[in-house]
């Protein structure tokens, strides 16, 4: 089982000159914990993520809610496998990484969608897969 | 294995006159995405629990940031498990609900800890015993 066919509902999509506030309702209202930010010209190229808890973060920190979600999310460098990657490269970067979400890419780097920590102890046969082939972090 | 054994680290509480900002203080401070709210008289009391989700909620709903946590948290009704119940019992919950975290209590109701989903994918062991103790959520 690869990570396309784990990443079956469609990624959130965001741009960067949204607010964070704008970012909280797209999250409550598709109640996902992960928004891609992707390029404002080509709205299939992820550029960034933003998650509830780099949101958490913000308040923590005092940023006004009207920011732009490029100041607070992970811009290029976030966490994102290939769509034919098995499903335990997800899992071992969630782990290694410290994320509940990672992006899925095609091989044109274009953004597939995304799969959260929930995606992975939803069914039993993923569940075995990653038992199977569960490797610990620190190698 | 149980449900205590695998709630190692103390739950992360708050008071519910405490503030939206003071609890995502924490939750950033403390890595956590769940808060406790406890009693005021009994620290060890859970009366209810705020998650992230909660708090983006709340700014998806423009509430302000100083508004106390029992106004946006789940009072009362919040999902928990036994530390005696096994870990399946967790996993399912988790299902059932579309949580990522459980309160832990003992048998006299005290608090005892958290299981967030992340802590069901950390070891091999967890995740066999999962795939293999597997029951729909829909039964």
């Amino acid at each position: 089982m690869n990570c396309g066919e784990i990443a079956k509902k469609p990624a959130v999509a965001i741009t960067p000159d949204k607010t964070i506030e704008e970012a909280a309702a797209l999250m409550a209202q598709h109640r996902v914990g992960l928004l891609v930010i992707v390029d404002r010209e080509n709205p299939k190229k992820p550029i960034g993520v933003v998650s509830e808890r780099d949101i958490i973060r913000s308040i923590a920190q005092k940023i006004p809610p009207t920011a732009t979600v490029d100041k607070v999310g992970t811009m290029h460098n976030f966490v994102y496998v290939y769509d034919h990657d098995p499903i335990t490269a997800a899992a071992k970067k969630m782990r290694q990484h410290n994320v509940r979400h990672v992006v899925v890419v095609d091989k044109e780097g274009n953004l597939y969608g995304v799969i959260s920590i929930r995606d992975l102890i939803g069914e039993k046969q993923v569940l075995e897969i990653l038992a199977r082939d569960w490797v610990p972090t620190q190698e």
